[in-house]
């Protein structure tokens, strides 16, 4: 979501004159749904999916995929179908994670899901690895909707190596003016890419650090939100919230959930905080005066100020103001 | 190792009527060789070479390069190929490293070692920067072997910046069906990457952590091993076993060596632990118990746990298995 | 400037006969220009540029863009254009930095620094994402030299997630014979990146260890300095120490500084240690003596000592020497 804002930056600074192409970024920026916590559901277990409606998770994915047993898959798609017509889920945005191409569920679940009452405003779709696969949900999509209205969201999950070797390239196809979808976010799948290279998982993670921060640069250049692995021992709240918060200050926007108990910590995590917000609000504050009269460089109690900083700041009120509707 | 792990993982998941798949599968498995110690011998030092027969490292790989004086190399390759035809290094495998193809030398090598009476398994390439490098090596391979016939595999080194930029192309081209030699294996040379990039080493190697990952990424992507760096001080069994232990954390599936002394602590660091033997087949156990009856997102002491995992813990139970054996 | 030196390397060690090519490469390397500390002064301040002239910074980089205020540019720019004919910076190298292109102010900056009496070494172009960039600023200089002779240096900083995924080409492109430029050096604008990412600064930087590390995997294969971020703390002298030592031991060449009072920290952190030259010239010492009688891996002190360890000590001698004229 900083893509906008940094447009925003460069024209603000340094060319007044361009302030039309400003305000329709303003207007991108106005329909920015935050996803700091992305909540999966087994699409299968009714009881579950009812009372997600009454949660405060910004996401709520109902599944077909990792959270539902092989023998269970007909009745999630059915289950998902239907409660997608029936149930309201506030203000949360609801998607629909469908199988994995390669699989041959992937079609039926997004019939199932496309064809809904009310349809989810995004699909999120695992194990993309190739520009092939994007152009397998373009054929789908526009087969099912007949027109080339960009109705749905999508979000898709960078899960082995080879997808994070490919992921420039689906970034570029994925958003490139003529697909059927809005490409919006790229979901880190820690634990199958963990596998696809055969590492294993430590409390820091340090063996994902590579991955977990290309996967940031690819969707941040392609103005795409970035959502974080899964902290797999939901009975660890401290454990959740130190790599919620490591996952933010490394550039994501949201993290992927399985417990609705993770999900205050994590909004919280990828809020900025009171202190920051004061921070960000006084620093804006020095340097816009301090701006007027002409000086370049701010000091700003011994530091020495410059526009990414000023920039920084922004950013955290703009984000503090998106959430706060919360 | 782990990409022909991955494909069972989706086939026998999704889609139980590609048994036939399946099988194929296996037998790549099957014909998987272990190599989690790469121990080089100097292929000018005959009384090293004869005792490295009864060593029990993974690799004995029989050196032209670094390890051989400038005036010492015609030596070297007329050993290696008398030596080839003479020894038996029981269970291990053999290779050869010839001297990089920008020397001039790398010909008269590999001559050397492709006529002797009985063949390394592989041959060992430091140095491979580009796709032409892989064409000279086709292109040499086919001209003393005069047929197709993937008779010899092929292990090369990433040892500079220009590599790594290449590495992508490098593996594609390298895999690709029509090459007369079996793509197997990326070694990341580490101290001449580190002269590449002006690096400096240090006990930690913070300052290898992007390049030593993004090896094994590319690795992985293309179902090759991939073999650590060298610990260089050979009297330090505790730091050579730290960094083993990382390496195998990070997705390594062996390491260099260049003293005997360390084939035991690298060999254990790429095995399994007994422990986690035992925590992968109770988690298998607990896993299939728990899907036969239809749930999907299984509890295991409290940690949710899902296909991924039940994935790692099979790749854990294949190693054991494979590497019991010696 | 390891890249000559490896050049070297593989030619001394092995191809005796190329010795031609070895003293092309080492004219080369003798016109190597240090780049420890790389000091921004806002070239609209007439006294800061001024003194400027008496500090032994490597590089002083006179800015016009974000150490000048909006609307104190032109006024940097007259500047600037005045003092290149009338001041003397002794030792250092001079440097301008222009504004981003995309402001539509660079043009002017240009025109300023290379119609002024006396041509600036190099000019520092900010935010350079694209080839298309590189190509505008080509155009721009082939049309006011009416030459393309290569009397100009070009820096050029690496500063969004678009940037470091299209630094590649840009490398490439900009390093080809046929620009009007010699391509010399890439800037890692660290606080424009981390905005860029949306990533949060904190004191040990590992939400930037990806970017920081390839920016320098990508300067080094191209034969380019590499410059690190800007320590922004200026009353910190450890914190500076510290973050210049890491990047020194990462491979960067120098690094941004914001103050004078930084320099000498800098300048000693990217230079060799004493320390570090007395075992540079014992272990070549060691390795020729031992190479000389023919053998090929060298025990010093207990470490198997080989090539690419010699050449680090060769590289740390080097660069003692072309240190040690200032």
């Amino acid at each position: 979501m900083f893509t906008g804002a940094q447009v925003c930056k460069i024209i603000l600074k340094k060319n007044p004159s361009k302030l039309l192409v400003l305000s329709r970024t303003l207007c991108v920026l106005k329909g920015h749904i935050p996803r700091r916590s992305f909540l999966y559901i087994p699409g299968n277990e009714e009881r579950k999916v009812s009372k997600a409606t009454g949660l405060n998770s910004d996401c709520v994915v109902l599944d077909c995929e990792d959270g539902v047993a092989a023998n269970r898959k007909e009745e999630a798609r059915n289950t998902i179908h239907n409660l997608l017509g029936q149930l309201s889920f506030g203000l949360s945005e609801v998607c629909v994670r469908i199988n994995s191409i390669e699989t041959g569920l992937a079609e039926d679940d997004l019939r199932a899901t496309l064809t809904a009452k009310v349809l989810p405003h995004s699909i999120v779709v695992p194990k993309v690895e190739t520009v092939e696969h994007l152009n397998w949900i373009s054929d789908r999509v526009s087969s099912i909707f007949k027109s080339r209205t960009k109705r749905l969201g999508l979000i898709t999950q960078v899960e082995s190596a080879l997808s994070l070797l490919n992921l420039r390239a689906v970034c570029q196809h994925g958003t490139s003016e003529d697909r059927p979808f809005r490409f919006e976010a790229l979901v880190f799948g820690s634990d199958d890419f963990l596998v696809s290279i055969g590492a294993t998982r430590t409390e820091d993670v340090k063996e994902l650090i590579h991955a977990r921060q290309s996967v940031v640069v690819h969707a941040k250049a392609y103005g795409l939100q970035a959502i974080d692995m899964v902290y797999i021992n939901f009975k660890d709240p401290e454990g959740l919230q130190a790599q919620a918060e490591e996952g933010a200050r490394f550039g994501y926007t949201g993290k992927q959930i399985i417990h609705p108990g993770q999900i205050d910590i994590v909004n919280k995590a990828f809020s900025p905080s009171e202190e920051k917000v004061n921070w960000a609000r006084d620093l804006v504050k020095v340097f816009e005066k301090q701006d007027s009269i002409g000086k370049g460089a701010i000091d700003y109690h011994g530091s020495m100020i410059d526009m990414p900083t000023v920039q920084q700041a922004r950013n955290v009120l703009r984000l503090a103001e998106a959430t706060g509707r919360k």
